[in-house]
């Protein structure tokens, strides 16, 4: 159904996100092996430290008190501590050197609310955003929401072309930001190096200059936690000693419960500013009870202790996904064995159509297996055609079982 | 500082909103006495209840692991179902006589949230918003970064001179929504009556002609169960049996624990739909985790038994800041006293002026006890100036003792 004319333009650039459609078709069909959904594995949920923190928590009613009681728009102090304590360590920063404090980090409802406050106090309709090709597609939406050109890029060197092109058309100045899922990116399961990261920033550095004003790096690092091999490498914000110009944005709700749904950013210090004032009309504060569960289970080192548990898990499952598309999918079918995240990105032969018009959705759908068209993780840059072969496939939610079974209804569907 | 000029239109009409900044206030000076945030008693807190929900919870693992993972962007069917069962409850409808179903029910992050998305997918820059004159202060600043205009009115009879006004200025078309906090307003305690309801529905279903478009209702319903006296009102929503034009929002926040942030809305269907997409955008749903304790809140009758030792401690309250009121203040300074609610709406000696600009404010911060002038709860619509003699006081967080000294504070400060 159209939205009604005298909705706002926003809510009339609004369609329905894919996730909402495919979490549905999901739903209505119990039956179906859904790989689609990056719902996170059932089984290794925290449900036994999380039943530790509360039976803490409620053993003294003044703590437990606090904890029902209201909190600022910014967030719990003792959990943002955490979160920069957390950072530190993860990017290896001594934290006399660094000029950040506690009071950069803000707490949101999961990481997609601070990507759309950051974007929403960036942009203006027919501002442009850069984006890697492909995305995760619910940033998509925002985008699209809000009435923002998109234009994709697919490796450092393209963003180069890309941000000439938009030099000689005159669009730097409208160009805010930079959109960047940095580890094990949703969908392709692609890590940024740090050089790949270091020639980024000082691209955006050179072109500021032509832009007339700060070009923000927004560092999407909402799979960080989630490796399950090799060793993690440094994110973006490690390349903004003075915090001026990178926003990351990573979530406690992936790693740990997705039903504690708890996100966090360090952000500079005017973006801060900005976000603060809109969050406070968003809803002036995330929830202060699910702040002090995550606090607590930082501090008392659940959190840590829990990371193995579900990497193991991934591992595994990812592991059984990899395996079972070489068996049942011929040799023009590619993909990589990503090292974390929860997703694998699938091409098949350049002639096959996955999209949600082609004759393999529905094939699939009747067959009882659900994935994500990788069509729907491009943005809608006129200047390149999209893709249609590709496939994201999530190893997250479904069980080995569920894994091995749709991979093979996948595979039969496309025969 | 000034926000800078490449961010958004709408983050460079936002200010930092008022409550943040008053809650700042109180932080850095714990002397102070806090007449001022709308923050709930501490006391009355539920720490037995919310201790016994875990309690039951963990109990069964599978229960516990099914909160703990990602729910939908509607929200739990089990909390929408127990709301919508409340509401049919309290508005006294037989469930086969109403159009209306959980599917009409949303889940928010408080109702603050619905809020915003409900004006969000309304309103362009530009755009016309009824309110009450005075009303809610953050509700204004969601009004100011989206660039709309206000127009304020304060009673029904205003509004329909309003009405008359905007169609004689040809601006009806812009208008999009009224937005009415209709039980124990925030700031002035005022319930509407049902017979100012009807009025206003027959009003607004006249003026629609003219506009050429629906134009939307939405009912701030937030106070609606903190009533410690008298008998409960119909909701708008009653007067809208075709679920077409009334937007009922509240919150399971402020008569529970503040801690635990969940609001929801009941919808017309094609408002339900923008708003979802919009909400996908946002976060792609609440936390199920705390759904999950509220949903169990309501089915154990636990939110209902709470509700009347929260009515006992608030009317305690509302009694001392009324005596204490009477005692203090000279017979120039008039009050009402709110059968329900948190606030207290003080009228001043129209010579006196309250603002954060006035001599009194800083005069009352230097004697310990800080407020909220009235000036703040008036939206700017030109036609009219802003009263500056008025003070919301809140009775909800304060201790009686607090409330008692703080009173007495604020009128020697005065003096």
């Amino acid at each position: 159904m159209a939205t009604p004319r005298h909705f706002s333009a926003l809510a009339r650039r609004s369609t329905e996100p894919p996730i909402s459609w495919l979490m549905k078709l999901a739903l209505d069909r119990t039956d179906l092996i859904s790989l689609a959904a990056g719902f996170t594995d059932n089984e290794t949920l925290p449900v036994e430290e999380v039943r530790q923190i509360m039976r803490d928590l409620f053993q003294r009613s003044g703590a437990a008190r606090a904890a029902l009681q209201y909190g600022t728009s910014v967030g719990l102090p003792q959990l943002r501590q955490e979160i920069l304590r957390r950072w530190l360590k993860q990017d290896q920063i001594t934290e006399p050197g660094s000029p950040i404090t506690s009071s950069d980090v803000i707490v949101t409802n999961g990481s997609q609310q601070l990507l759309y406050l950051v974007t929403e106090v960036l942009c203006d309709p027919g501002d442009v955003v850069l984006v890697e090709d492909p995305t995760y597609f619910v940033y998509l939406g925002i985008i699209e929401a809000m009435g923002i050109r998109a234009a994709g890029f697919g490796s450092v060197s393209s963003l180069k072309s890309k941000l000439e092109s938009l030099k000689r058309g005159r669009l730097l100045p409208r160009l805010k930001l930079l959109y960047l899922v940095t580890y094990f990116q949703n969908p392709t399961g692609h890590t940024w190096s740090l050089d790949a990261k270091r020639e980024t920033v000082d691209m955006v550095k050179h072109y500021e200059r032509a832009a007339g004003h700060r070009i923000y790096i927004v560092e999407d690092a909402a799979y960080r936690d989630l490796r399950f091999e090799g060793r993690d490498t440094p994110s973006f914000k490690t390349l903004d000693p003075r915090n001026e110009r990178v926003a990351y944005t990573n979530t406690l709700t992936k790693p740990f419960a997705t039903g504690i749904k708890i996100g966090y950013g360090i952000l500079p210090p005017a973006l801060m500013r900005a976000v603060l004032h809109s969050k406070g009309n968003h809803d002036f504060g995330s929830s202060n009870f699910l702040q002090t569960v995550l606090a607590r289970a930082l501090a008392d080192g659940l959190y840590e202790r829990h990371l193995p548990q579900i990497a193991a898990a991934y591992r595994r499952k990812r592991d059984v996904m990899a395996a079972q598309l070489r068996t049942s999918f011929s040799t023009s079918a590619r993909h990589e064995k990503p090292p974390g995240g929860l997703y694998v990105w699938l091409e098949l032969d350049p002639r096959v159509k996955t999209g949600l018009k082609s004759r393999l959705f529905p094939r699939a759908l009747d067959a009882g297996v659900l994935y994500v068209p990788g069509e729907l993780c491009y943005c809608s840059d006129p200047s390149r055609a999209i893709p249609q072969n590709c496939i994201r496939l999530s190893f997250g939610g479904p069980t080995i079982q569920q894994i091995q079974k749709g991979v093979r209804l996948l595979a039969g569907a496309l025969e």
